[in-house]
């Protein structure tokens, strides 16, 4: 596997491996979503150990506003947040 | 680095490893593109041998038109693709 296939395999992994854990296999719950981004993206959460703080993420990502993050939504949040990193990262 | 943070990471290096073989070392040129695709996207690429495919993909990611792929377009990118291959991907 190309670097490029890695990356894009281990999304798929982490979204599977959290969406899993209770009700539609296919989405994130609130709860799982909180947990998915405690454990992988802590840098980010620092500063959103509140409840209050996910619901707002979970609101924004929620496109199809039925209260769960599919995949698309989720690799949408990835690629923000990468997109950010991105910029802030010095060029060589 | 988290799971996620590593496959973040990948994505930036993917893309600068590419971006700064010629010309602007933050956007990827047509040449840039097809060589990144080649070797990082073999699958992607099978029906693609011809340049007429790289123009098509080219035109269709160049959002703002420059004639050039930035960060943020090549990311929407990789997430189409990721999704795509989520959708096919059986579910455990």
């Amino acid at each position: 596997m190309s670097q490029l296939e890695t990356a894009m395999a281990i999304l798929m992994q982490s979204f599977d491996k959290y969406a899993c854990a209770e009700g539609n296999k296919c989405t994130l719950t609130k709860s799982e979503l909180k947990t998915l981004m405690e454990t992988e993206l802590p840098s980010f959460m620092k500063n959103a150990k509140d409840q209050g703080e996910v619901d707002k993420l979970m609101k924004a990502l929620d496109h199809n506003g039925d209260g769960e993050v599919d995949f698309n939504e989720f690799v949408v949040l990835v690629a923000a947040m990468t997109c950010v990193c991105h910029d802030r990262c010095p060029k060589k």
